[in-house]
């Protein structure tokens, strides 16, 4: 599913390491991202207004630095969240470590933590663990590889993406990774996604290319409707391409940057919904026909979000009724009487009502790893698609499991 | 859990029976509940608006009859939703086929279904076996316990209630049985309650009452935050009890009479929480310190429909961060520096962080049937209580198994 990563795919002027410094009890668990020159930087962070400490840390990073940063800190198994006064000053050591062996300052680094929240971060072992990292870091695919591979929880897999682009007649790459909503014991999903590109862009422009991006990838995609207090997207352009600055969000180069950026996004975002806790398929939920595209979000969230919905899936049950109840009470009005379902290519609701249909060529194509569900609603033009994943026993036994 | 009934406890003027007329494969399917004089009717019916059939027929029945109501005829096992275009006719039909029989306007009459959505009913078979019914219906105490089961899906109990109240210095009485949550293959959960009594109450101040006593009773449950297409909970109130009419909402007699209607009402949504899909335990939240109910209400459901929630008390998890990130996407504003958190009575989260607990003891008491949750989000002073369930294997099999 990764793509095989060579040298050539790794974008100019950056740098990876990852270590197993003791927060785990034995994989890789911290890790860093490299810029050899200052790069631009954006980053969306978690809605939850719980919000932990490496986010408070980050965010004030990137506003002092003037979104001029040199690299990224990560560390797994612990969320630095909610945790005691040492919380932030962990997040904030984390910083600095990193920057005192890069000889930069501290704000131009970004610091992220993803795994249980409540405990106390030994951030002591993370310390220990920068120096070394420093000096062995590389632009290896290898050193690449282990950074992905170090920011997992219970992921059961790395999640890689890139993408290549012209700008200003130069080819410039886009390099990324993510951890998904594997869920770490005891605690929360966190998603954290960190975007390298050789390109240059504007702080400006590389903000709003990131949101646009977003919008429709990671923030379309859901496991369990619940949201980490320390979801991190970033993105990083350090101009080492040599291809001209993107300096407005439109004309050509914009656009083929956007594009390549999106595409990032969607096969990562994709990959974690593949990788959800317990999750057998992903369901494609596209809701067509509704009156704002805010509306059909919302119908596409409320039934991607349904337990009754999920778990039909997990029997590749072709269950309309649950889809067109959970419609109905998403809170967007639409007439009954003229919603059409289709599940995996097949009509199965036509007007609120069944369509003839074989069961069991239904449920023979739902057992396919990616299922699409359409739902249109016959009240407006607007459209929205939202991701999610099945709803197995796995999940119940990766989540109610007692902690150990 | 359902307490012991004798012949005092039924409600003067009521009778009851109960059938298998062929909707489902061999247990009782179709129940009547009849007044002998006209009864003050109020009912609540779903907020989805994907409506089954027989609600838009009681809806209407309701209004042409100005609230004085002979009985009730519900089948389960066909939930009469999403049907062709004999949908509402079939519910005109059972309620038509009831008036016969007792002689009686058919808009007398309140008509219900629950069970599988969009598959044709066969209402051949309840309109054949009316007659029979009105026949044999009694005012036994064995005869409501019948009519109990009869509305019964994949509840694995009937579920019934009693309460006793003086009006006016006589006493009246109050029967109810309700159906929940459990999930009739291959489709959705419905809520059925039925409450007769006695008393004498005008329609205005009856409506009044029932609905005060829904929204912190069945209102304040949830089982997977789904909402039926067929919910519906209604009251008679015949007077034959020779209490006199309750014409206002205040008084002494009111009171009395609204205390003993929340009772039942609050127990019989209990005992559907109880016996929700697959659940071993109720999981009552009580969230305080908000700035309004409405905001308390808002944190409570989001915290009770939380998978992540659920699950971590299927594992008796003391897992207090999932609780306060439910409450952080909930979408009401507080400072999560003043949260603190309660599970079964252990104090475990202070100020937003881990307040030192033994999680042994904590883990033990979350293994009872019932396991109270407390969070104070210390920025005002309502408060607001919902109950729902674990979330375990045994519902991801109960919802995901294909229908046979």
């Amino acid at each position: 599913m990764n793509p095989h990563l060579s040298a050539s795919d790794i974008p100019a002027g950056f740098s990876f390491a990852a270590t197993h410094c003791g927060i785990k009890r034995s994989r890789l668990d911290l890790g860093i991202l490299v810029s050899d020159v200052p790069a631009t930087a954006a980053a969306v962070f978690t809605k939850n207004q719980i919000v932990a400490a490496p986010v408070i840390a980050s965010r004030k990073h990137l506003r002092k630095a003037r979104h001029e940063m040199r690299g990224v800190i990560v560390n797994s198994g612990n969320a630095n969240c909610c945790t005691k006064e040492d919380g932030y000053p962990s997040s904030v050591a984390m910083a600095s470590r990193l920057a005192e062996e890069l000889r930069i300052d501290r704000t131009q680094v970004l610091v992220c933590s993803t795994g249980v929240i409540g405990a106390p971060l030994r951030v002591d072992k993370i310390l220990a663990a920068v120096p070394h990292l420093v000096l062995v870091r590389s632009a290896d695919a290898g050193a690449f590889e282990e950074f992905a591979r170090s920011i997992m929880t219970t992921d059961t897999r790395p999640k890689w993406a890139t993408a290549r682009c012209r700008v200003g007649g130069k080819q410039v790459r886009l390099l990324a990774c993510a951890k998904g909503s594997g869920m770490i014991q005891p605690n929360m999903a966190t998603m954290l996604a960190f975007i390298a590109t050789d390109a240059s862009v504007s702080a400006p422009v590389l903000d709003r290319a990131l949101r646009d991006c977003v919008e429709p990838t990671f923030n379309s995609i859901t496991v369990d409707g619940d949201t980490s207090t320390n979801d991190t997207v970033a993105v990083l352009a350090n101009g080492m391409s040599g291809a001209p600055e993107i300096t407005k969000a439109k004309g050509a180069d914009y656009k083929n940057f956007r594009k390549a950026l999106h595409s990032i996004c969607k096969s990562l975002a994709l990959a974690i919904v593949e990788d959800g806790e317990g999750a057998q398929r992903v369901i494609e939920i596209e809701v067509r026909g509704a009156s704002s595209e805010g509306a059909a979000r919302q119908v596409a969230r409320t039934i991607a979000n349904s337990p009754l919905v999920k778990t039909a899936f997990a029997g590749a049950d072709p269950n309309w009724g649950r889809i067109l109840a959970a419609a109905g009470r998403s809170g967007v009005k639409f007439d009954p009487s003229r919603a059409n379902i289709w599940i995996a290519g097949v009509a199965i609701c036509r007007g609120g009502r069944e369509h003839p249909f074989d069961e069991r060529v239904a449920h023979q194509k739902m057992l396919a790893k990616r299922v699409p569900v359409r739902v249109d609603l016959g009240s407006g033009k607007a459209s929205a698609r939202v991701w999610t994943c099945d709803f197995t026993i796995e999940y119940v036994h990766i989540n109610s499991s007692y902690r150990t």
